[in-house]
């Protein structure tokens, strides 16, 4: 076996990572043309929106793109942002895993692959450097045509130059070979769903048909800035600890405690280290691995402050029914947020939106929208942990139509954003979000809030509707009822009809009628469910009601028998 | 904006792509701890696999797991394969991206990444190095105790060790933390499903409560040798074609066009150039960007031949009847195996298996063995193109139920298995195979194939169970009716009782039974569905007709009403 394994030998060697990403393009999210396409614009444009955020820039984009043959394309993308140092180019752009987003923050990138992987498809799929203006307000303008160096992943600059010019920003050009389509997974809806989330940001875009798409801000308010965090002492993994004790700076064990961790101040640090049966006043580099193992179960054990929360960004309710309400126009909209949560040391948050009926298609499953740090997932959504928990979840008991284990079917779009220091994505295209237990809890647990009075909605609206049946029953026998009536007792018809609409507007309202006015005498029968319209301004609202135009639908739907009292009653409500 | 540029340069940094698995470890499989354990058994269980097969030796693996405390195991994995050259021990089991498996062969392994990942979380997890013994039949064992220099992405040798010691094998020793289970998705269904797809390897496995399961050899003769290939033309990407140019050492394109690509002979190749309207004799390396896409345009529409298919090693339909038969004992196997097609210049081969009843459990969705290069994937069954390719095929006209665009239910077991001399997983974990529209395509045909033979199967299966009903209403009355009839006429009853049976014979197999014997008169109702058993030796086979010593269960059902004849019959047939 010596010789086949001295053969063996030499056909060993060493890829760089950007050869192992260029073999498996697809990792990245260039899977065929029209994904592919997609993903340029989406790192770059995630670049762009990083890069003003963090640099407290309200965000103004322009996106192109240009048909260059059959299928080729040039994309464009320029930004208002802090602008790149010269010497930081080449590097950004044109190497793998390079980048400031190795930290716990709460970015929409977060691996140092996005923007070089789209430069490494554009040189594999046209063979051309990708081109780069920078400026930072030096007065002057950085400009590189950038290649990759696969087998070391390095930049290949091609070219630069410099040359005078005021401002900051960063533009983009590159050549890709894509597939432009409208609807489902394009570029379009991956802006649409982007300016929903982000309408801080002003957004325009010229697609290969010369048209322009404006997406103008809807708010000057930037999100609250998210903050990187330390490493919180409950997710440290032993191996971690260990690099960690050997490069720190502190000398001895209290610093580094202190100083590396997050939410460890001098007495829990030494509560730990007695703990762990360890002088506190060690040199953390002079410890083995028992006694780091030891230091790290008596960390896990020990009552510590959870991480900060703060660092978060999250979108907010107002935004998300904003967004519901302008792309879906739902008639009923209830949504949800949690508090942030901690796992494996990492903070994050789960925001939901739920929206029914309205413009929203009848038929078909329901409408998913993912969204990771504000950044919409348009693909993989069945591997998403944001879809497993829909599916899980039962959807009966609110009132929808779901077979065993699936996505439920109707009138309804659903939104769900999770804000984090770092998302667990399934692969490096950053499609779907891993299954993790505690995220799929919380995903969970949103939802069932939502879903909830969602249920209460749907309810009311039913029995609201089974009401108008047996009302309408009324409206074909009634006058003749009242006719009748007024013959037999001598009294007169018109006393007889108001007198039984008071006697049915109260059997109504005591049993089936939600939208009722406080002008009218409602006699509870019991129900836990209230008769007032949900209206809970932290976490619901009836779509409509924001609306003054047109009258709730499901009032709507009675006017035929009591039209004017109706109105009436409901202004009342209204006051 | 200069000084926040300036600020954000000092925070930009480079990291190894060890760092990087190491914050995102589950997308090697490191997802939680049971799957992480078996992750590390199956990484090591297919390398092993891999250097057996490779050095042609009929592979005897040891694996054992054994508990340490609570949640750290144990796992040692010894082979007897060629064993490793001292000096490339550390890389391989130390360093991503290392290895011998980035040319176009059909492997287990083909990302440099596995091994050296499972010894990368071993190290996270317990912070212990781990321990290699290697004999390549030079008298001596090399003994290495080694971690990773995460920041680097190099080995970190612990220690190193070299003793006397005979024969050829690698042993590997790693502490890793996990969660020990039986059942689905466990170290067992991953070895039961490797030993059946394997059958010429003998493993034996010692689990952490010590009970020892065998998978013995069933065939001491290896499968063909994969072999690897050069790419295909129709498969380059621009970018590949322009680096394969400025490194090849070929001095003019004809020569460049015949060695280093796959299927092009100097005829082609100077067809090729002309084509391009570029000399054949120019050096690679001179051609410009633009020449060579030209150069590529004529190449992707030459007529060339097919890359070779012999590079593939597929498991064979008897192998997969075999393995459905021994492990789930259906009473009806259907299996299909396509041609070896290409897929951007990619060869690959579809094979499966259908096998309905028997064992298999009559109630919920079908159960789903999902196989690549003759590794079971035991994950992410919902992402796979197999599984997509499954719930989009509409089951119903064959017989099974059935909720649109679901996976069907039944007492069915679908194996499925893909070889190919590259594999597109959805990640670095191989888990599942991406939906590439070629691979779709020839999975939905193949079982489109075996599909078609079980629909056959099951309608003849359901008119037998109807003519049976009928033939029982005779039972009950039959013999009176003889009786009345031989009275009526004054025929003797027997007579009587045999013409009846005769005329019914006849009838039955005129229009419902299909398990007819030669020595019957059968008359064709003019249906398209052959009358006999299915029984191409080729592609499917009645299970049940294999194993003698029963019956097939649909005659065993007329047993009552004909029971001496049918048999007599059914033996004729058997001539």
């Amino acid at each position: 076996m010596e010789s086949v394994a001295i053969k063996n030998a030499k056909e060993h060697r060493s890829i760089s990572v950007a050869e192992f990403f260029e073999r498996n393009k697809h990792l990245l999210g260039f899977e065929n043309d029209q994904k592919s396409l997609l993903t340029c614009v989406r790192e770059a444009v995630d670049n762009a929106l990083d890069a003003c955020e963090d640099a407290r820039i309200l965000p103004s984009l322009y996106i192109e793109l240009k048909l260059i043959d059959q299928v080729n394309f040039k994309l464009i993308i320029e930004d208002n942002g802090p602008g790149i140092v010269k010497k930081n180019i080449p590097n950004i752009f044109a190497k793998l895993l390079y980048g400031s987003k190795f930290s716990l923050k709460q970015s929409r990138g977060q691996q140092g692959i996005g923007i070089s992987a789209a430069v490494l498809y554009s040189q594999l799929t046209t063979g051309k450097p990708t081109k780069i203006y920078s400026k930072i307000d030096d007065g002057q303008i950085h400009i590189y045509d950038l290649g990759i160096n696969i087998q070391k992943n390095e930049p290949d600059v091609v070219s630069e130059l410099t040359v005078e010019g005021s401002g900051h920003g960063t533009r983009i050009e590159m050549f890709i070979r894509g597939k432009y389509t409208r609807g489902k997974q394009s570029v379009e809806e991956y802006l649409t769903e982007t300016a929903v989330m982000n309408p801080f940001a002003s957004m325009v875009y010229l697609n290969p048909e010369g048209k322009q798409f404006e997406y103008p801000r809807a708010t000057d308010t930037l999100p609250p800035e998210s903050k990187s965090i330390k490493p919180h002492p409950h997710g440290l993994e032993l191996g971690i600890l260990m690099r960690l004790m050997k490069h720190t700076a502190s000398k001895n064990l209290t610093g580094f405690l202190t100083t590396e961790l997050s939410r460890v101040g001098r007495g829990v640090a030494v509560a730990i280290c007695n703990k762990a049966e360890i002088n506190p006043k060690t040199r953390p580099k002079r410890l083995s691995r028992d006694e780091i193992e030891k230091l790290m179960k008596a960390m896990h054990k020990a009552k510590i402050q959870k991480p900060p929360t703060d660092c978060l960004s999250p979108v907010g309710e107002d935004l998300i029914k904003k967004g519901l309400k302008k792309e879906m126009n739902p008639e009923f909209i209830a949504v949800a947020s949690r508090s942030p949560v901690v796992y494996k040391g990492h903070p994050f948050q789960i925001e939901i939106g739920i929206g029914y009926g309205g413009d929203l298609p009848a038929e078909g499953s329901i409408n998913i929208m993912r969204f990771a740090n504000k950044v919409p997932l348009l693909y993989q959504q069945s591997s998403c942990v944001i879809t497993k928990a829909i599916s899980k979840l039962d959807w009966k008991r609110y009132g929808l139509r779901q077979s065993n284990g699936s996505i439920p079917v109707g009138p309804v779009a659903i939104v769900i954003h999770m804000a984090s220091v770092w998302i667990p994505y399934t692969s490096e295209g950053k499609e779907a979000i891993a299954a993790y237990p505690a995220i799929f809890k919380e995903i969970t647990l949103a939802m069932q809030v939502a879903a909830r009075k969602l249920g209460i909605y749907l309810s009311k609206k039913r029995k609201s509707h089974e009401a108008e049946e047996r009302l309408k029953a009324f409206d074909i026998y009634g006058e003749e009822l009242c006719i009748a009536l007024a013959e037999i007792t001598g009294t007169e018809v018109g006393r007889i009809q108001s007198g039984l609409k008071e006697v049915i507007r109260n059997r109504v309202g005591d049993t089936e009628i939600v939208l009722h006015g406080k002008g009218m005498e409602i006699q509870p029968t019991g129900d836990a469910e209230p008769k007032e319209p949900i209206n809970d301004e932290e976490e619901t609202e009836n779509a409509a009601d924001t609306d003054n135009e047109k009258p709730p639908q499901h009032a709507q739907s009675r006017l035929d028998i009591f039209e004017k009292e109706k109105r009436d009653t409901d202004n009342q409500t209204d006051n």
